[in-house]
């Protein structure tokens, strides 16, 4: 699933590059809006993150259109994998990889909690048709 | 009051100054800092900002050490006037200055409510001692 | 001119609603976008912030769709004011309102200039038409 | 080396703890600090960031005091590790751990280039006396 970035100009550092931090603002951009696809879910998210990991392969400057391309890659009991590529689209250029493990959260009581069924088909179907 | 300010690398824009959003962040820190010392109270802020206002006097660069200087500048029945100066600290230059009004808000009811009287004492002192 | 605005998790604060110094962000993507449709030009911007000022109206809120309609409402010899309407594009209520004072500057000679005729047409047409 | 934060009301998210993609600012405020008290040098940083991990251990909550340790743990021709420890100060608890590997880079020339000497002994030293 590819996922347009609207950039700001507060994304560039005094470099004139997207900031390193701000990679993970982009992953988040594009996991939600994968959730609410996968799930129809609307409401705030009910999982936390537990790793999340970047490597940046070119710099991506002022006047770049980025993407990500976010896949599911692995899906545990309570936790999965989404692993995302930043692209300019115009010559389809990687800007970076990275991925983040994330884990259902049960916000009320403040403890993890195994994928719900319909939850876990959904995103094992996109492992699968990957 | 003075706070002083721990700029980050991501308050610079590709420019290399300090990009304008970001002065009513540093606003932000500075009435946070000054609620606490006024009223001693830790929880979430019970008020909420009505208008804020900036006029830029000075470029703040990489490698400027800023603070802002607070003040209440003005306290009506449910609202009241924070103003702030921005200064480079090394030579007390006028970066930036502004004001914001805030209004008491009860957020469990979401309506705005008078300045409770213990509160109103104090942000009341502040303005003759200024 | 109406520009969409795609909200990021991180521009709201722990209230649940957009936090008060974003909005000068959101009418930063909105001048860039309106100087590009007017000007034609796509180099970093060759102006700089005098003055900003922002009223909030209402609150936004986690799954709200906004938009920044912009216009020229001043233009001076070497400044000009852009006029916002933050709107919630479902119920076109208005959630913050405000203006920004820019001046034309050579960052080379880090000076003020006047506005070149062929970007005053374009403003000042802006104005007239709006 | 440990260097303290000071958290902003803009890091914290709707769930009130602080945003995952904030560590990685930071880290980034740590590596500076590092960088000027190992180095003595005060202009624009001459590395870039090559990869950025992340590993989440407790929630940090409005209120916290976080602070940084952070220390030099592999140093190779070109590049370097830098690893970080978040820390809630008043009781020590583990809030998150990560590293950056970041590469000496001439930005005029736009290429890599090994660790001057005179730096390498600094982040060398470092690592033996970690």
């Amino acid at each position: 699933m590819r996922v347009r970035l609207d950039l700001r100009y507060t994304d560039y550092d005094s470099r004139g590059h997207v900031n390193n931090a701000v990679f993970l603002t982009y992953f988040e951009i594009a996991r939600h809006r994968a959730w609410r696809v996968l799930t129809g879910l609307t409401a705030d998210f009910p999982f936390i993150v537990l790793e999340a990991a970047v490597r940046y392969h070119s710099q991506a400057r002022f006047g770049d259109r980025l993407a990500v391309d976010i896949a599911v890659t692995e899906v545990r009991t309570k936790a999965w994998v989404w692993s995302y590529r930043v692209i300019e689209t115009r010559d389809e250029r990687l800007v970076a990889e990275g991925h983040t493990v994330q884990v259902m959260f049960d916000y009320d009581a403040q403890r993890t909690i195994p994928i719900p069924d319909v939850i876990r088909t959904n995103l094992t179907t996109t492992v699968k048709g990957a």
